[in-house]
């Protein structure tokens, strides 16, 4: 198998955008993507595209517009974990020679539909009222009765991520909050408050992926892609409501691959749609744990400088969550973040990166489907 | 690149079927394709399903109900060509050395919804009334006037594919016709009548496929994938309405790829949303020369026992259409028509077939996306 590495990045500001058009934002961003790289985009032969809100050949929609209509595209969903599936995609494409260059592109536009994940007649968890947040909601109330923890502790992630969005120039908010406020702010579902919640957002993000050969005629300082898993799950799967069994089995998958533990991870963009799934995530994908996640957060580990720096570009949760853009985003933060570029909210010393992103089904007791990719420079 | 062999298929009935549950009967369509191949299912180590309507994750939601929840599971979507996608994804995998087997599922319930493909604003096309049958309907003007196709050749295509679909039991019509009945029924769009016209359908399809090994291991007759194709257009890449270069090109690299010639195709199940559509193909796929689509048909060249039997299981046309299913039931057909149980439609001494669809944008002009399979037995 060729070794892959990115070579190229970029991603829209996401927010609150009605009036743009999602087609032609993307392509801005895919060739923002495309310049960032050097390459000859003709060169590129295996694109994956990820979106959710309109799939059917929204990719080949993007590329006719940058002249690079004739090539292999493929449009992929995962629910939220659509964008590390479409990158999980690509990575094989090219691990098994099929192409030299894949690009990987991820959009959605949330703001234009009136509830974006419409109700499934067949699907009773939604019919009894078990919605998303309702499911992180029992997560939250569960995990505090067993372990402890306290909802100060749970606004602390949203606290540190929108720290961390204050200092992203695309991040969706630059708010900064106080577990005060955030306590303080409107209950969704109890314990869960407003702005312990990801946004509405529209958004685009794209990478450019490349093996060995092309990687090194283009890319100064690639950042390889050491392991990339994406699996499945069922909610009757997980034994416990505490822990996400499947993302811990991705997460045990992509160490194996990568030959890496939870301690060697710098930096970590994993999956916050809301605070308690951060915390969750922290013993979930091992940097503490099982019922540690809260001591974890409150004396600092997960922050910028921390054992792992969790969300340094905002998370879901500040820096905004276009659901096909997710994954794809998480990527092109690592690829600056190892690469000493992210600015403002650089890690020192990182060098070695992990994107971790959840999806589906409508229950919130545990995910469809989970991708993981860790990235070294 | 390791061999990929079809070692298994199913599908339901195809038809209109609003009350039935798309989940289990999808399910139970995994389930018969599984069985039909003999192997441990939990041997399965990728999956892909194809699926318009309502993507998310919904491939892990049949499966969970299989207890085959665990592995790698990809939605993906092409629009039309949705289905001939999922079975490129599935060969790469094992190719790649990814995993030994692999399965696809196609399935749509259109009845469901109504107005299955939704207008999307930013469609110009659409807007100025330039649906899919519009665009179909001034192909047929176009090729009529350039050629002197007649009216009478379009309506032997449907002809032909009612009749074979009469001898297919998943078929969603049992319903003779003769070219005097299709040139009575409904005007659609000027030339193209109703009958002319796929119908609105509900169905799922599903296929096992295995390195050799496994292959070897589990099925006596396996049928090889010789070639598999993935290609993307833009419609404003056709210098000429009466051919496709996106479906001549895929056509082009599939031959290259497997080192056969049109001359070598036995059977062919292509894209017949409309009966203009399959005349068009003869000539974009390279079965006759430009312009002699209409003879082609008139002299039962595409029939079975014909120069090549064209949709022997009756196409889109009389099959019916269930978008994700389409193209996964199609190399399902020629699975069983390579092994010689295709029953009173049987193709005789069919060694050498083809899957071929098309799908998006809503133009009707040329396709977006296009996938072609040849397989050999």
């Amino acid at each position: 198998m060729e070794k892959v590495y990115v070579i190229g990045a970029a991603m829209s500001s996401f927010g609150y955008y009605p009036d743009r058009n999602l087609v032609e934002s993307t392509r801005d961003t895919a060739w923002d993507a495309i310049k960032s790289s050097g390459i000859d985009p003709r060169e590129i032969g295996f694109i994956t595209a990820s979106h959710m809100g309109r799939g059917g050949t929204f990719g080949q929609r993007v590329f006719a517009q940058l002249g690079l209509s004739g090539g292999t595209i493929i449009n992929c969903e995962n629910a939220c974990a659509s964008g590390g599936t479409a990158v999980y995609l690509a990575r094989m494409a090219i691990a098994s020679g099929v192409c030299d260059m894949a690009m990987v592109i991820g959009a959605e536009k949330m703001t234009s539909i009136q509830g974006f994940i419409p109700p499934d007649p067949a699907d009773y968890n939604g019919a009894t009222g078990m919605v998303i947040p309702a499911g992180f909601a029992m997560i939250a109330r569960t995990h505090m009765e067993k372990y402890g923890t306290t909802k100060e502790q749970i606004a602390m992630v949203s606290v540190k991520n929108h720290r961390n969005g204050c200092l992203n120039p695309r991040s969706q908010f630059k708010m900064p909050l106080t577990v005060e406020q955030v306590l303080e702010s409107k209950i969704i579902c109890d314990p869960m408050h407003v702005y312990e919640c990801c946004p509405t957002s529209d958004g685009s993000a794209a990478v450019i992926l490349a093996n060995e050969k092309a990687a090194k005629k283009y890319c100064g300082k690639p950042v390889e892609i050491i392991a990339s898993v994406v699996l499945s799950g069922a909610y009757t799967d997980r034994p416990d409501r505490t822990m996400s069994e499947l993302s811990t089995r991705v997460a045990n998958a992509a160490y194996k691959e990568a030959g890496v533990g939870p301690e060697d991870i710098d930096i970590c963009e994993l999956h916050d749609p809301f605070a308690i799934t951060e915390l969750w995530h922290y013993e979930n994908l091992g940097f503490c744990k099982r019922g540690e996640g809260g001591r974890f957060i409150e004396e600092g580990k997960s922050e910028i400088g921390g054992q792992v720096a969790v969300n340094p570009s905002g998370g879901l949760l500040s820096k905004g969550h276009p659901l096909g853009a997710t994954g794809v985003a998480q990527v092109a933060e690592n690829f600056w973040q190892l690469r000493g570029e992210a600015g403002e909210r650089q890690v020192p010393n990182a060098k070695i990166g992990m994107a971790h992103t959840m999806g589906g089904p409508v229950t919130g007791l545990d995910a469809g489907a989970c991708s993981m990719q860790i990235l070294k420079v």
